[in-house]
């Protein structure tokens, strides 16, 4: 089968922080985004909060580097990744279960906000 | 923003149970979904087992009732629908997060089977 | 970068049609499909159809098997897959641009009927 | 039905051109965008590319006004929205067929350089 992708349109809601993991010298960085849907209530006749999502996003390589320089707590962004579920065992010894999305793509939303962009020069893979 | 959509191609972990909303009389089923990505491994050279997710699915009326009277536990589905957090705390007054869908469209996966499909009449909205 | 995946919902314009490529014996079958989006007209509070998507989608082996038994015009169906653009020329010479989709997984929409599946034995790929 | 949403992960093949609808004031701009897709050949052990899309894309207000002073031709960008067909007569009186994308957001690719945004006032919608 297949990996999940998924699209989150929404705001950063920790600046990246990073880490260099010691085997393989790759960067590594990390941070929560959420996202809000908003539905167009009948009733009321007003736009209205629907639901939420928030989940831990994780980037490697050019992607943290970029992130890292880049993206700060609050700034809109849209993240296209793949999400999975990732098992753990909390303090009481319980079985957990967190979200998590390893993205590809991270932007900031352009519908909120002007950017400039400085472009890496292209090097060999 | 925007709701977050996601389509996964899994199996069913459970057969949909289904109950009735005693105010509006609305059909509403859950189930639980897992996929497991497949990637290649280059240093063996074999395909091998990535990231899992496993997700509960919500199906709504006329959805629900498709899937009541279709799907059974083992089967191959793919599901498409709105990815969304849920707030709740746990027996030990400790926050806690779940993670559900709501399934606008969920067929059996064609890619590992064969399907006898009997449309619903059309009926007034 | 990556391939551009995404989901259709909608409805078999064409009955699938399949051959077998003579080089390595695979099956491969083709079909249309077509997915009009409903939107509420504020105005006259009613929903109306908003914009159609019309697109071409090639299944390949197993996939393929399982539209050509199980697949007819008409039928509701959810597909996900890659979409691609291809170059052609046309009797005038004329430069001209398909798109197209390559299925992953295709099934029927049990939000639009009930389904029978028949799960293909487990063999070794 | 749904609007079929769909990302796509590319760079900007034009400059954004912009207009302000007459009747409504509204500002309105367009692009094209290409995404070449890369596959591991196994039989050369290479990465090499793989299929190609091209679309163009319409963004409205203030994503439009975002783009146009934010995008320039050749930018790597990641662009989410939904698909659609326009139907059309050429000049010979043949019945055409376009696809186009309305964008929802928009932003430059992270894992292609860097950015500095700066973040629109939050005014009344």
């Amino acid at each position: 089968m297949f990996d999940t992708n998924l699209v989150v349109v929404g705001n950063a809601l920790t600046t990246p922080e990073w880490r260099r993991i010691a085997s393989s010298g790759s960067l590594v960085a990390n941070f929560r985004i959420a996202s809000t849907a908003r539905r167009f209530d009948r009733e009321t006749n007003r736009w209205v909060d629907g639901n939420n999502l928030r989940v831990r996003v994780t980037a490697w390589r050019r992607l943290a580097e970029g992130i890292v320089t880049s993206v700060q707590v609050g700034d809109p962004v849209i993240v296209y990744g793949r999400l999975y579920t990732r098992d753990w065992t909390d303090d009481d010894n319980k079985a957990r279960v967190s979200y998590e999305m390893e993205a590809f793509s991270i932007g900031h939303d352009l519908a909120r906000g002007r950017g400039r962009f400085y472009r890496n020069k292209a090097v060999p893979l």
